[in-house]
């Protein structure tokens, strides 16, 4: 049976960090395992940046240190999550192999110096990475700390090198068999771009204008499965050495490079890095998208493998965490699914690039707050642990998301730079968030039956098997709601006749889809009952059974269908201000049968239910009251709850009948 | 005799666009007959992009499909503009010969994967060029569809590369025959730049500081000359096979990289591509200036190779044209000479860079809302076309324009970056095409005597022979404007004592140029009657002869001269805002003798006049009752116009006595 | 005895700029040996950009030209400041030695075709350098015009190219001796970058992702050391063939670049280049600044090199000066010390890329207002040179400042890209520059004790021996006003424990420094009696002996320490708005006995003692009266000054008792 997160979580949360004890002496050591215990700390990473450790000189294998500290833990218990370090090779490897440095579109080495430096594509780099898993998964197969294997680190590399056109010309070879059909597939009629022999076909760097969209999109298929293959390798060699600890790999959240669907089929354990800014009024929600989407690519509980316990040091003004909020976005992580609540990393650096990213230890120590608000943090988790890990509450709701449609969509040449995939997914997920819906993701061509609605916010590419996936879901009882720029180009980035699919139209009641109307950054199209924003559509809808449930007010658009509903299926062709879009979403589903988690929330109070549990979290600095129907038992502080709750600033409870 | 645009027109205005089949099914051509017959197109333009697929493989030629074609396109009445595929090599020619791939001042190469990848210096791309270009020729010389030929497209490359830099030697050893010459005419003498040798001579690559201004104005010189011996070439070979067929080459309109003037004179046919923004307020003056410039450097009809029917795709955001203005903005161009109304491309592409750039048949075919209107238009035009093809106006006002001036001032040591050149000429424009005069442009160094009034809005750099130029021209009777920033320099960018010429200063009634003084962005300087922008100028007048028409009022350069007049010449020495511009042109123009298209005519309402006829043009959405004295005949409609007509939303009409 | 710039002055004023006459025809010299007698030119500075022309050829020697321009000079008693030619050397050394050409970050060559395009690192270009200096020095060793020598010319250049590295390695061996030294003052063990061969370290190229900033340091310190070994070795060549005459070169202001403290000791003058923005409201607070450091440096008398007679040409907008301006300016640089006033350049250029750029003859020639204001200024120095030259005034206030701390405050991945150290510094200097505070600056380990009062706006990194300084100070009495981010990082950039120094904290009172609150570009914070910008922290205060001075107001930050004093020592944990700091500083100022220049003075006027002369300027376009207790003579005029003076537009006054 396939390894699963309840085999390193054991009925608890997870609760620990990333820990790079090379920084520091021994004795420090010591120390960490002291306040690790009093904050409650039951796992930690070990080895992510560790291959110059370990490997100092080309074949070199140094692993006393690690031996030493893999018996610490243990014995303290402890667990370990150990990392294959190849995410950062040692100067060596650059030095002597350049092969196995990437190169950019502008043909500029990336060197060492930072990290992340490997050229997915290197057949040396692929080489030394296996050796240093095989003698790592080698020498801890067997040691009791060991509690899952953590491959490389936020895979991220991009790479127009030699090597990597030689790979995806292989990649392409097996993708299309022939030039003709990849010359069919990436229109290379259009500027005479025709190939005739594979060797004339590159990645696609610095050109003097656009450069081919579909080429581009390749690319971009080919990363994401060029860094998975490294994935595999690494997987492969430790699971031939430990079969039981499960195997994950840190995703960066929405990240435009990797497949994260595909991906996750190839994980034990889904796991993500989520830093959402303190500063952002919409941070909770940033958050509540992220841990919705892990848990649906993990189809159940997930681990949050790094999170900061203040400030991070990569945005222009890092801001820290307000007191109380580390608790309340950890516990907000438990009620969307995760099991595991862990940070990079547990004691804040003195030196190196990252030394102002916090830490669980600040600078400050262990009389600082924030390390004081992570013992709170330890303590809560352990006690509510039992309760909630393993659990899992099905959704009536799902937004379909897909990489290959926001890669074709996100092409240079497009209608609007304005139009941005990530902050559309976001104004759709914050409409559903803010109207206390929760929703799963699922893939366009993911089974659809179970839930009650479907929502859109873009697909701009899909196969025919999603259109007939989304089809099949509507004639069989679904209600579904697209956005704009839906169903535009087929999975080449064909633009489909009619600037959209002929099914698609025939189910929203569009007859003609005359023209696209982007709009400019601030501008506002006047709709009946709400504005919209980014986009309008000049449509036509057809003679009869398709309503026009809002028109386009003035302007050339005047009369024109602004939301569409044929049926079940409704078509926004707009982007309406988040609270119309809110009302707007609220209204269909409730028609859809679809319930908000509690009736009477304040606003700033985000309900989730997970199992039996049921979750509030004041995401204000004000106290606020929460009616709950009901007596209830909070399982933070053990009281019995009686109809309503006051939440305190940043305050949550954990709810069961 | 010299083949002109007439041979291709033959009394009509051609109406058509690019056509691209290579994209499409041989089933689309037949579907594409009938809807460009349905829709009266006369003209299309084959083969821009085809080098590959008429050369797949180094040395074939596979002239089958082209064949066909251009059989079926006579078989149906329609004339083949034909271009030699030039712009884009397929990716074999730069994988085989790297040399022909054009390297940007960083070092950085131009791969292929998107268009124009070509480097104009490049002797193994024009060997490869000619070989295409002569097999072509050959084979179409005597077809009975060949009405023109289209040389390359849209000439724009750039190059720094070895190979650039050898022929700019030689480009430099022809100008200056001495390395003493070129030293000179450099000015090497500052920063020790002395050249000893031809060899060390460079193109202007990435330097640590500013680079030499002389070198960078030669550079782009030569640019547009390499990129004319590649024109000619091309053209001198087709003109071999077929000494009838006139010759064009398209031009991106007020781009800065060909001298224009120098390029028209080998041209028969001068063509242009133009593509306002829609969304501009401004753009169909944009429109009327290109109009007006490519008319001057015609002398006479000449050809909109391409405009868009909707959007295009490389703004930022990309709008298409509300319903009216494509039929708008063809009648303009007819307006100010134009015989023939193209469109990039016929039927919009579904793949490749451009397929979200609209077509005449747009992604919604045949009911689309865009072919519909191209329908209209083309019937239009073949209504008014045996009327106006072949007509010309002169008109009494001239702009003056250079290319050389516009290189030389845009130096990246300039005194403000807030100066850009082709907004100045804009703005100047603009005054005049508000008070409904209509202009033609100029060369500093053509006659000028058939002018009553020409304008200078800025020529930093003049040649001696322009300063005589103008100096006589003002002494038989002609009135001269001119702006700031004019005389500055001569022709090798050399500041002239004073810095101005002396003899402008003494035809202005100048003194002494104490201080340029810049003005920042939003910066506005109060004169008398109005406000200046972008610059200002501490002036001291000469003691008599002169009169200062507007002071500076307050500041630095209280009382001095803003606007500066000595019998018939006047200097203009800010930039005022655009109403006062126009007032002040206006009132030259009318002591110069300079009337306007029309009195009366309301803001909106753009009038010119071609041979008999009159066009009037709403630019507004709102109708508007036009007086027009006397009784008209409007040929759009056949109606009887009695002394006013009523043009409705973007309406237009064309009247004759 | 070492030189010193009264060997060169002579009890003048030197009055004069750069020369460079190699653009010029020996006419013209003639006429500018005229214009230069008539407005008291004594000083010119000869061949800085002028190795082209005396070696042509490599190897060639031309120097009958420049032997000339000497006897011309010396005949008509102007001295001359000898410049090494090597800032620009000529085109051949680079086409020959493309080593001898500087590499950026991302692998760009810098050609030439500007200035400044040598490889700091490279040996051949050092050979070749040493080889002109030894051959200019050895042939005007002797010759009566020599005043002085300019080595090079602002310094400026960085270098990532292979021999840059070659010579990093050399330098770090010298620094670290061992490896293993260099992997823990880098820290290395963060993120696998450990080094096991000195042939894998290299200079901080292009990364993927941050790079190590100890790295980045040590870079910029040896940027700084390799520049200064360029300096050296041309200054050794002079002064072994000239021991007389003093050695300078020439600064740019707060030039991030080099570490002035250490160049000036290597100085006998310490000379800068001197450009603040005409329209910059703060122009004359920056030139106090620059001025105050440059006189701290060169301890005593120093040399204005460059400044300009009007606009410069490498602003976006370059504005001249309005009349007045340039003498006020120049007036101020005499107050604060300055025994010579020259300027960038002579004659303004009619080629090259600085033709833009003013001269003190500027294109509007003998009759144009710039040279009209040259020879009042010149007149007016020679007035006062007898009686200011050579003289110095101590005063009771330092500010510190140190590049290194810069350096590593300025790392990619610190807390807030707002913080930028040369604004901070310029917000405190400028509180006591509108107290009317005079204030040297210093070197965090220079002695203090001189000084009643010392400030630190921002000292990021701290070497122990600093701190003991700091603490020392204090302990003997001086009070210390620290602003935010001081003593974080110790020499290597390794953040001491705690986040700031413990007995630093100790200093001021700081129990525990819990985190830092770095504010958004607009944000303000409120604070007791003002507001604060850019950053604020949350302070936990000692139990007793230390003051909250001013609290934040609101917010999380609420009730905490924005000013914390412990006895003589005051913490500053953000940025005062402008007035709110020079509030501050006052107070504190006045506490420690420090006063004002003179009571009662003007905003607009600044006030500077230099020995016994009380210089009076008038920054603004409207006469002022200033009351003056006492009886002067005011030395520009000659006037006797009772108990007040009034001052025209930009005017000002050199009062002696």
């Amino acid at each position: 049976m396939k390894p699963t997160l309840a085999d390193a979580t054991r009925g608890r949360i997870l609760f620990g960090g990333d820990y790079n004890p090379e920084q520091w002496p021994e004795e420090t050591w010591h120390e960490d395992v002291r306040l690790m215990k009093a904050a409650g700390v039951n796992s930690v990473t070990l080895g992510v940046f560790s291959w110059a450790k370990l490997e100092p000189v080309p074949g070199a294998r140094e692993f006393a240190w690690l031996d030493r500290l893999m018996d610490l833990m243990h014995g303290n218990g402890i667990g370990v999550v150990l990392a294959t370090p190849t995410a950062s090779p040692p100067p060596w490897l650059g030095r002597l192999h350049p092969d196995t440095l990437p190169v950019d579109q502008d043909g500029r080495t990336e060197w060492w110096g930072g990290r992340q430096h490997f050229s997915h594509s290197s057949t040396t780099y692929r080489r030394h990475a296996a050796a240093i898993t095989e003698d790592l998964a080698a020498r801890y197969a067997n040691h009791p700390a060991l509690t899952m294997w953590h491959i490389n680190n936020e895979y991220c590399t991009y790479d127009w090198s030699n090597q990597a056109a030689a790979r995806f010309r292989t990649w392409l070879q097996r993708r299309y068999g022939t030039l003709d059909a990849l010359n069919t597939a990436w229109g290379t009629a259009f500027w005479s771009q025709g190939y005739g022999d594979w060797a004339e076909v590159h990645t696609p760097r610095h050109a003097h204008y656009l450069r081919n969209p579909a080429q581009v999109l390749d690319f971009k298929r080919f990363t994401s499965d060029m860094l998975l293959e490294c994935y595999l390798a690494e997987r492969d060699i430790v699971r031939r050495h430990t079969p039981h600890p499960p195997v994950t790999t840190n995703f960066m959240p929405l990240w435009a490079g990797q497949d994260a669907w595909r991906w996750a089929e190839e994980e034990d354990v889904v796991s993500v890095d989520l830093y959402p800014d303190p500063r952002d009024p919409l941070g909770a929600q940033h958050a509540a998208l992220v841990q919705d989407m892990t848990r649906s690519q993990a189809r159940g509980p997930w681990m949050l493998m790094e999170q900061a316990a203040g400030p991070v040091n990569w945005r222009g003004v890092n801001h820290p965490k307000p007191r109380g909020l580390n608790r309340l976005w950890s516990l907000q992580a438990v009620a969307r699914g995760a099991d595991a609540v862990c940070y990079f990393q547990w004691r804040q650096s003195r030196q190196g690039a990252e030394k102002f990213h916090s830490g669980m230890v600040s600078h400050a120590g262990e009389q600082g707050r924030t390390y004081q608000e992570i013992q709170r943090i330890g303590a809560e988790l352990a006690g509510i642990g039992p309760e909630v890990a393993g659990t899992h509450t099905a959704n009536d709701l799902a937004i379909l998301h897909d990489w290959h449609s926001w890669w074709a969509g996100a092409h240079e040449g497009r209608l609007s730079t304005e139009v941005d995939h990530p902050q559309v997914l976001t104004a759709w997920h914050r409409a559903l968030w803010e109207s206390h819906l929760t929703a799963d993701f699922a893939h366009p061509e993911h089974g659809l039956t179970a839930y009650k609605l479907v929502v859109v916010p873009q697909l701009y590419a899909l196969t025919d098997s999603a259109i007939d996936n989304l089809l099949a879901y509507v004639h069989q009882g679904g209600t579904l709601v697209s956005g704009f720029l839906t169903g535009v180009a087929d999975e080449d980035d064909r633009v489909r006749p009619g600037g959209m699919d002929a099914r698609l139209r025939e189910l929203f009641g569009i007859r003609t889809l005359h023209e696209w109307w982007p709009l400019e950054e601030r501008e506002r199209v006047e709709c009946e009952g709400f504005r919209g924003t980014l986009w309008s559509e000049e449509i036509e809808r057809v003679a009869d059974g398709a309503e026009t449930v809002a028109a386009y007010k003035g302007g050339e658009l005047d009369g024109l269908p602004a939301v569409l509903r044929s049926g079940r299926a409704w078509y926004v062709s707009t982007l309406p201000e988040p609270s119309d879009l809110r009302e707007l979403l609220s209204r269909i589903a409730a028609q859809a049968g679809v319930r908000p988690v509690l009736d009477g929330l304040p606003p700033q109070v985000e309900a989730v239910r997970r199992g039996e549990a049921l979750f509030l979290l004041n995401h204000a600095r004000e106290p606020v009251t929460v009616p709950v129907p009901g007596t209830h038992r909070d399982l933070l502080t053990g009281a019995t709850v009686a109809d309503e709750i006051t939440l305190g600033r940043y305050g949550a409870a954990v709810l069961k009948p």
